[in-house]
């Protein structure tokens, strides 16, 4: 049965939005305070760094996913489903975030970063999932299969590089949490452009 | 007075998108990890066995909720009360989560299931509740009539076979909880999809 | 300067299906439970009764405020920091709901439930003082001016009986509640039907 | 890539939706009842004025946002970045929000006061990095370029006195706090009303 995909993106935006809102209820007011509250604040900047990564994330992620929804057209159930998928990784990432902000310039960051990086790593491949199944199955609009193209490309290289960065963590977590922080501009960029500046 | 229908979804749908991104919330970062942090996260499996089960519940209850509307054209009061009701029993998924999440695999857990599984049996009977109370007072699309009887078929299942789940329970807690899983399943398929099969 | 409502009212749905969402959280998973977890559950009654309570006012409030808007066609400086007030009132629900779960059954119960009834009288005088501004700057729809008289005729009650709703806290706690959920019965009967009764 | 304004608004709605409604999870049941529970309440005062600042504020932040969408009419990539980190700055209000009231009337309350009028001193400058992206790169509508002009001028208002109301913290906390509360009022006022005021 196709339906519409227009109560699809209603749904996945609403999920964004309090996905990405949420992040804010890992930042807790210090309790011990007897340096200062200035310096308690302070002491606090792995969450402040992981929930500005986090949020970051999440936003280009809505950015990308707007953008696949300006190329799907139509829906099938297999593409509830898995856009029911994204959105699970996507909410998650509230979770690996306190974990990374908790552990962060502690004895275990190793494991947190790459607790952070796994879910990075299972969304992007998520992320291609819907989309390749998107296009086998036609349900793409056929004024833009040009620009999809584009996408197919860049979105090819997503699991690769947050392997990559997952892989990374155990050389040297600031590297991969600064590659993860490349990666997130890299899909901010629209396709279109990273082509035009090959060319 | 009859309303259309478009507000009622609206809100619907933000009431779902909420309580499946709330979930995440039940996920604690572990405090205790003189095994390591990946051990300590490792033993949170029922945490997030429970998550993804009410994660993916809650997705299929708004497909489900989505297809109702489709057929769906007018509203009235009680339409209204009984949509709350549904509602009502959606946004409290998270508690019967957090209670089965706390005790899975403890002496406890046959408790937590049996709760956990009484929440999906009262959200069925509120879906057959709202659609027998559509279907009544025909408030449905007249164009969509025959695939209307199918969802009359299909629906009536639900009570009866979440029921048999929840006695499973005094049998086999993980019985139970694959059986509740199978039953996501059937209610992601379309109802004309399972006429089809049968034919 | 005028502007259009729809803004407003999905603004509003957005804040009125998050707040009614968040009262879950008030449900919390009991610790102590030496005596079983099903009578540790059962000893929360009041915390499932306040939530039951303010989800179906806050739903009902939901009604009432679509009610008003497929009355109010024009928007105006003043009607949208009136709306901001009556979603202040919302919003804040969740946190009287928590002081009357926390203390419904104990010493401190009447406190507890007068607090709970005078942000509904809040709420009440609120609902009002917005759609009085919106009938004496004429914002209504030219077209529905008979059926939002009696919206003003069935809304000059609300304050005054959350008030005595409020009072009857000091004689009896249990008779206050039960108050507090016929007003709101009261107020999901549209307008014209009370009239229709009364005539 | 021009992409139409109507999804980053409602993303936007969302999200300032969101963030003003978990405001309300900062008030927290006392404990600590020996007094009485009105006692009790009554000295949480400073969360009661934390909520109702940082509500007002971020209502009227929706205003102002909503305003400036009205005269936005395309949209380009640096636009979404640009509007991805005020919101940034809006979904952190919930934070500065709790270490106020967490602190006010305390021996700390300076630095807190300071924490919480620096949010607001970012949130001003992106408010102006956005309008005069959307100003220099000609994002808006034709026929409202008067009334933008006006906008721009009551923005640039804007970081400076945040300024002024961050640095008076140092002076006295409570006129910080009114200055604050003052300027929330100014940015409710249309800016074409300010010019006839001034006219």
């Amino acid at each position: 049965m196709q339906t519409e995909t227009g109560r699809i993106e209603a749904f996945s935006d609403g999920v964004f939005a309090i996905a990405i809102t949420l992040l804010v209820l890992d930042l807790k007011v210090p309790y011990a305070v007897e340096k200062g509250l200035a310096a308690a604040l302070l002491k606090q900047w792995p969450a402040y760094l992981a929930y500005v990564m986090s949020y970051m994330y999440i936003g280009v992620m809505w950015i990308n996913h707007h953008r696949l929804f300006t190329h799907i057209r139509r829906s099938d159930d297999t593409l509830l489903v898995l856009n029911l998928l994204l959105l699970l990784g996507i909410t998650s990432v509230p979770f690996p975030t306190s974990v990374l902000s908790s552990h962060l310039g502690g004895p275990q960051q190793r494991t947190a970063a790459i607790v952070y990086d796994g879910v990075y790593l299972v969304i992007a491949v998520l992320f291609n999932l819907l989309w390749r199944h998107a296009v086998a199955r036609e349900l793409l609009d056929k004024n833009y299969l040009q620009s999809a193209a584009m996408i197919t490309k860049q979105y090819a290289f997503g699991p690769v590089i947050y392997l990559v960065c997952l892989l990374t963590a155990w050389i040297s977590v600031p590297i991969s949490l600064i590659l993860n922080g490349v990666l997130a501009v890299f899909f901010l960029i629209p396709p279109h452009k990273l082509a035009a500046r090959k060319a």
